[in-house]
C-alpha cells in the first residue's frame, strides 16, 4: 500500500507520522515543494523579530529524522504539479510520478493578493513560509538603519508582522482594507486595538484597501518596506484539476474522516475546508493547530483507521505589541451577520489579585436572544487569556447557555486569579441582559 | 420585610449586596461575630508573607461603606449564639435579640482540631481568619530571628501556610495524617509535591498523625511555632440547634435555591453544603469562590427571586513555593474510592514555545472506562494552569467524554501556547487507553 503525501509542513507531515504509527507496512513519501518541512509556521514572525535567532530553530523534525526514525521517504523541493486520479499518480515538477493508493493533499495556502498590483518588487514581503520569512528577515539584517514599513492587512498576521518590525525599530503603517481589525466586525475590539498600537506609535488605518504598492511609497506613505498580509487562498488547484470537489469557500470539501469526493483522496490542513461547528458550516480557517489536528485524522484515515475531526469553534489568539488578544465563535457583528440575535456583554475586570500584580483585562461574551446560547467571545489582557479563551471554547462545544456557563465552578487563588473571575463577571452581565 | 445575615465575610455579604440590590426596601441587618468583615480570607497567607503589607489591604468594603452606599446594617463583633425559627428572631452574645422574616446562616466554618492536644498555646496558630492571621503576623513579626515552624496538615491551607512561613525564613516541616497531599488520594502528585517542597528545603513528612503539640516540639521536631491547617467543620451548630437539618457531611442541607428545610432560612459559604455534579451528592467543599455563589444566590432567594447554583465540580488551584498546583473532579484515586472504574492519563509538556520561555507543566485526566466520560484532571506548572484546570472544569460541567475533550478548538500561538496544547497531548493519550 502506497501513500503519497502532497506537502509537507504542519498537515502533510501530521497525516505521515499518524499514518505511519497506524500502519508501520505502508510505504510513504512526503513532497514538498519547498526547501524547508515540519516548520511552526506561527513561529515565523518571532523569527523575523530575531527573538528566534536561527530558522533551524523552528524546525520540529528533519527528513533524515523521518527517514530514519519513521521509514517516511520526505522529498523538499519537489513540488506536485498534477494528480491523475485515474491512474492514481501524482506528477511531480521535475517530471517524475509517484504512484499511490491512498492520497493526502496538504498543499496550504497562499497570499491572497487581491489582485494588488507591484506585488513582486525586491521590497515587497509576505511571512507565510520559511522562505518568506527568511528573505524578510535578511533584508531587515542586511539594512542600515531600521526602514519605514507598511503592513498591508490588519488580521492576525498582519498585527504580528507589525509587532516583529516594531520591535526591529522600523516605524510601521498598518492598512487595513476593511473598518474592522482580525476580520471579526467588531468595532470595540478595532478601537482597543487602534489605541494600543498608537501607544507603540503604530499608525492603523482602516478602510484604506491598497490596490497598488509603489516603489517608494504605499497610498501617501513613504516606505522601504511592505509586507503582504492580505489574507489567505487555498492551494487547490491541482485537487480541483483532478475532480477534488471544492466547498463554497473555494477550499476542499471533505467529510469529518477528512475524505474528499475522491475515493482514497484525503484533504487536510490549509487546503481543505473546516466545519465551523457555531455556523454549522464548513468554513475556510487556515490555522496551525487546526492543521495539525486534520492531518492526523486524515493519516488515520489514509491507514485504514476511523477517527475524526468535528471541525472547530474559530477560536484564536495573537499577540499585539504585547497584549494578548484571543477570539473564539463570533462576535456580535459576526453573529447579526450571520442572522443570529446577538446580545453582548463587555466588561473589564482584574485578572488576579492586586498583590500579585493583576492588571486588567477585558472579557466580551456573546448569546442569541432566542434562547440565551452562548455564540463566542472576546478576551484581551495579559495573563490568563489563552486560558479564558479556552473555557468559552469548550462551553461551545458543548453549547451551552449564558446561564450554563454562569454556574461553571473556576479555579481561585489570589496568584492566579480573582474571586469572581472575569469570565463570571461577563457572564453574570449577560444573563442579566438576557432577561 | 426585615433580612438578617449572619456572617459578614464572602457568603454573607454577597448575601446581603444581591439582596439590596433585588429589594431595595428590605431591611437588612449583617451581624458578624469578628472585627473584620468583607475581606479575601484566601489572601490571608499573603499577609503572613508580607507580600500584602497591611491587613486593610485585603478588605473589599468597609461596615461604613455597607452603610452608606447599599443602606445595610453591618455589626461587627455581634456573635450570633441562637435562634429561634417560632419567634423568628436570632440573639447575639451582647444578650440583645433581631427580629426577621428571612434569615441567611453564613456561619463559616473553623479549624477542625480532630481532638489534637495542647492547640490552645501561644505559639499555635491557624489562618482562617484574620484574626487568626494578624496573630501569625505578629508573631512572626515580633520574632527577632525566623522560628523553626511546623505545618500540621498538608492539604490547601497547609501548602500555603508552608510557603509563607519558608517566604519569612523559616526552617519549614509540615505533616500529613494521610498518605497524601492535598486530600487527592494520589500518589504521583505527593511525590511530586514532596520533592518540589524539598527543593525549598521544606520537610513533608506523611503518615503522620500528630495527636499533641508539645511546648517545644511537635513529635520529634523542635519548633517555636505551630500552624494548624487541619481542615475545617462547618459553623453549623446554632442552625442545628433551631431545627435546621444537617446533611451527610455535618454541613447545612440546602436545595439548589440556598434554603433550608425551614421557610424563610437560607444559608451559605462555608458552613453549607454544595452539590458536587460529578459525585452527584452535595459534599462540603469551603472555599470563597463557591461561598461567594451560594451567597449570591440566598440573597436572591431571600428577596423572593430565583437563582441557581447548581454546584461545583471541585475545582481548586493552589500556590506550593512558585509552583501552580490545580485540581478538578476526581483524580483517579477518588474515582476508584467512589466506585469508578478510572482510567488515567499524565503528560509532562512545554506550556508554551521555548523561545517565550515556555517551561514543562503536566496534565493528568481522568475518564470513566465505562462510558469514556471525563472524571476529573491535576495541571502543574508555571503558566497558564488555572486556564487549563478551568477547561477541564468546564468539560465536567457539560458530561464531556474524553473523545469529546480531544476535539476542543484551544487557541495557539507561540507567546501563549503549544500547537498540541498539553490539555489536548493528555486527552490523546486517554483516548488511547480508553480504546
Amino acid at each position: 500500500m502506497r501513500l503519497v503525501v502532497v506537502g509537507g509542513v504542519a498537515a502533510g507531515l501530521s497525516a505521515a507520522a499518524r499514518a505511519r504509527r497506524l500502519d508501520p507496512s505502508m510505504d510513504i513519501t512526503v513532497v514538498e515543494k519547498g526547501d524547508w518541512i515540519s516548520y511552526g509556521a506561527c513561529g515565523l514572525p518571532y523569527y523575523v523579530e530575531g527573538r528566534v535567532p536561527r530558522p533551524e530553530q523552528l524546525v520540529v523534525y528533519t527528513p533524515e529524522y523521518f527517514r530514519r526514525e519513521r521509514n517516511i521517504e520526505v522529498r523538499t523541493r519537489s513540488e506536485a504539479v498534477a494528480i491523475s486520479h485515474a491512474r492514481r499518480e501524482v506528477k511531480l515538477s521535475t517530471g517524475e510520478t509517484l504512484r499511490y493508493d491512498r492520497l493526502i493533499i496538504a498543499t496550504g495556502a497562499r497570499q491572497d493578493r487581491h489582485g494588488m498590483e507591484g506585488v513582486c518588487q525586491p521590497h515587497v514581503f509576505s511571512v507565510n513560509t520559511m522562505a518568506d520569512a527568511m528573505r524578510l528577515r535578511e533584508y531587515l539584517d542586511g539594512t542600515a538603519r531600521p526602514p519605514r514599513a507598511v503592513v498591508i492587512g490588519a488580521g492576525y498576521i498582519g498585527m504580528e508582522a507589525a509587532e516583529a518590525l516594531r520591535a526591529r525599530g522600523c516605524a510601521v503603517t498598518v492598512f487595513g482594507a476593511g473598518p474592522h481589525v482580525l476580520g471579526r466586525r467588531d468595532g470595540k475590539l478595532t478601537e482597543q486595538i487602534a489605541r494600543h498600537l498608537a501607544r507603540f506609535h503604530i499608525d492603523l488605518r482602516l478602510n484604506e484597501k491598497v490596490s497598488s504598492i509603489e516603489p517608494g511609497r504605499v497610498k501617501d506613505t513613504v516606505c522601504d518596506l511592505v509586507v503582504l498580509a492580505t489574507g489567505l487562498v487555498p492551494n487547490a488547484e491541482i485537487a480541483a484539476d483532478a475532480g477534488v470537489q471544492l466547498g463554497r469557500t473555494g477550499a476542499i470539501a471533505t467529510n469529518e474522516q477528512m475524505q474528499t469526493n475522491l475515493t482514497g483522496v484525503y484533504a487536510a490542513g490549509d487546503c481543505a475546508e473546516a466545519m465551523h461547528r457555531v455556523l454549522g458550516r464548513p468554513e475556510f480557517v487556515p490555522l496551525g493547530t487546526t492543521a495539525n489536528k486534520m492531518g492526523r485524522v486524515a493519516g488515520a484515515a489514509a491507514a485504514g483507521a476511523r477517527e475524526r475531526f468535528p471541525g472547530v469553534v474559530g477560536t484564536a489568539i495573537v499577540r499585539v505589541c504585547g497584549l494578548a488578544v484571543a477570539t473564539t465563535g463570533l462576535s456580535a457583528g459576526q453573529a447579526r451577520h450571520h442572522g443570529f440575535d446577538p446580545v453582548a456583554a463587555f466588561i473589564e475586570a482584574r485578572e488576579k489579585a492586586s498583590y500579585f500584580r493583576g492588571r486588567k483585562g477585558t472579557v466580551e461574551l456573546v448569546a442569541d436572544r432566542r434562547n440565551g446560547r452562548l455564540l463566542g467571545a472576546t478576551v484581551t489582557g495579559e495573563d490568563g487569556v489563552a486560558g479564558r479563551i479556552n473555557v468559552v471554547a469548550a462551553a461551545l462545544s458543548s453549547r451551552m447557555t449564558a446561564e450554563d456557563f454562569l454556574h461553571l465552578d473556576l479555579a481561585y487563588a489570589p496568584p492566579y486569579a480573582t474571586v469572581w473571575d472575569p469570565l463570571l463577571l461577563a457572564a453574570q452581565q449577560l444573563v442579566k441582559l438576557l432577561h
